[in-house]
């Protein structure tokens, strides 16, 4: 008999997790009834809520407010460790005391995008109409709603206008989208690694990790909250086969090549026998546990719905016509996700519409996740374009 | 409640695929318990059975044999219609009267791989121990016991030497095999869209085609055959993966960019709203018609354990020492998962061996599927490489 070993049951914290949908470890911005959040797909949302994290101080000006946004399996804990999994935040080598995005300088806020599970609203929250987590009754919600949204946090804590708004991958999206819908609002913006629009391929892939999570018996049709189940092994196969997306070969190979796990020749089983294999598993048994799959289902089918383009009869460039803001686009040459064709076509699209923009792409193999890593020359490229808009701005920058 | 629509439950062909397992619509080598087949693993399996199908004559001095190896997912019904599915041969274009692998000219031979579903013992075959089908208790097996199974397929069949083996893919992985372990047995060798070893990229999309199966409950360990159930949806996901593998990018774009399936405008659900979404669920739901699931296993571990230079000692040229093949190497310019970079390392390495090689790149977007499409350059590539070592092998390619 063959050997098996499949992904491992994770210890989850489920508990934990549910626990964050509805009473976050963070702030919370609670909209109710008269207050409505308008969807793309035609219906009010009311009431909502927005958990946020904030980092340093409003200036009296209100004037050095820094949005994050996050990508699709982020939160709000940019630079604090992480309630449910106890790590440090997912930015903090950018985000902090004397980081590029300065906390003693700026004050730095950051929600939970619309429809994610750590105390937005969502999927797995609950339903205030049914006391019941809403599952696939949440509305399908774009990379327009979640803008829309943060837009009235902005509104609910007296901010007119961000200094920047950053954001890689999805993160990337919402900083485009923000910078369209409410150009006044933003002074300077910085996609990184991303795109106007998902390619056919990037679809495709996000089609196979929600497929490999509705293949999960356990997803119950997507009422596993109701029933007490969780699709565990389905969202851990759609984040192993994302995760491949997020690297790049050269990193594969410099990581791991065919290196056996544990051992020097192959077991003839189907155990994790290259070291590859049993990272990927890793990855994926990791993520199930701060992760909700309904969350992944609607945010993936919000970065497939993104198309900024469409929204201005095809033309970029009119998304972005008289900007007042200045725009800093950013590229990995590794990333294939977001390739720098993309970035290419975003600041075409800005030179067309005659705004600022500088544009670098950062040589790295380390692939799209390079956004997140400690990348020397993206720090120091963050770093100097705000220190430089800072001055524009008139921010006095000191502490 | 927003809709949702998972992968459509195919019209499977189940008794017709389970019969051929054991009774193919094909010849048959059996090999009895005096002839057992030695496995790397360090088996000896016996008895067992190759299934294979034949196109052309055999000439009176037995020189004009081609041993066509099939990829993953391929089998032996090269070019006539599949007895499963009704479609024509997957290499008609290829193979056939007139056709650049001349079945006028030529004795074609195409053998089901070991570990395969079609008929070649493997894990949906009857287990001779047991009268069931042996599941995980088949042994892992490897490409180099693939062709070892070959080669007795041919002593078999009165052929000392072969003129030409071709394949693409796990079929160029074959084919390289051969010329290492055989070199007296091949006059020319083809191996194409193919590596002499699989990257930890590669490594890592099997992997999550592997688990995707495996986290399906109806696999039942392995023994869904006996329990009659089916992993249908997690061969299903598995197999939607592995296709944008095959594919590229810049084909994805051009047959489905952003295109709205039936439909102008997004659904707000999680329907296939993308064509290519649609096209995806096709490609899985159609697969699983056709293909065993086991067999997916074994065969993606034997590409992934596939390392030629290690044999040698880490030396790929000491594989083809004093090789009195002549080869002909071919990949395509976007093909990603087996990229040209890799054919190149095979070329480097018959140079240094003093071989005998021309190289081909052949310019499309079509990505590694290629090979097995229409192609009019492969196509008149390999017609005129056979054309020159028949005339080299003195075969009268009369008809």
């Amino acid at each position: 008999m063959v050997n098996v070993q499949s992904i491992p049951s994770p210890a989850i914290h489920a508990e934990e997790r549910a626990h964050e949908a509805d009473h976050p470890s963070s702030l919370v911005a609670r909209f109710g009834a008269d207050q409505p959040l308008k969807l793309d797909c035609g219906i009010d949302l009311a009431p909502f809520q927005i958990a946020y994290q904030t980092y340093g101080t409003l200036d009296a000006a209100r004037a050095n407010a820094v949005l994050i946004c996050h990508a699709l399996t982020g939160d709000q804990h940019v630079a604090n460790v992480h309630p449910v999994t106890g790590k440090p935040g997912w930015w903090e080598t950018m985000v902090g005391p004397g980081r590029p995005i300065d906390t003693d300088r700026y004050f730095v806020i950051c929600p939970n995008v619309l429809g994610a599970c750590m105390g937005t609203s969502g999927p797995s929250s609950t339903n205030p109409a049914t006391g019941k987590p809403w599952g696939l009754d949440f509305p399908v919600t774009t990379v327009r709603d979640m803008v829309r949204a943060q837009a009235m946090l902005l509104d609910h804590l007296g901010i007119d206008q961000l200094f920047a708004v950053a954001g890689g991958s999805l993160g990337g999206m919402q900083v485009l989208q923000w910078t369209a819908s409410y150009p006044q609002r933003v002074f300077a913006a910085l996609p990184i690694a991303t795109s106007t629009r998902h390619s056919a391929q990037n679809i495709a892939f996000h089609e196979v990790g929600r497929q490999a999570v509705m293949a999960d018996p356990e997803w119950r049709g997507g009422r596993y909250l109701l029933e007490g189940a969780n699709p565990r092994r389905g969202l851990a196969v759609a984040r192993m086969g994302a995760h491949i997306t997020y690297l790049s070969d050269a990193a594969l190979h410099r990581k791991f090549g065919r290196k056996f796990q544990d051992r020097s020749n192959p077991t003839f089983s189907f155990d994790a026998d290259f070291e590859v294999e049993s990272y990927l598993r890793h990855q994926g048994s990791s993520f199930v546990e701060r992760f909700d799959a309904n969350s992944y289902l609607y945010l993936t089918r919000a970065m497939d719905y993104f198309d900024l383009a469409a929204d201005y009869d095809g033309v970029l460039a009119r998304a972005f016509r008289n900007t007042p803001t200045r725009f800093c686009v950013i590229s990995f040459t590794s990333d294939w996700l977001f390739p720098t064709s993309a970035s290419r076509a975003i600041v075409h699209a800005l030179n067309a519409a005659g705004a600022r923009v500088s544009f670098a792409e950062i040589t790295t193999d380390k692939g799209h996740d390079a956004f997140l890593l400690d990348e020397p020359e993206l720090l120091a490229i963050v770093r100097g374009f705000l220190d430089a808009a800072g001055k524009a701005r008139g921010l006095n920058g000191g502490r």
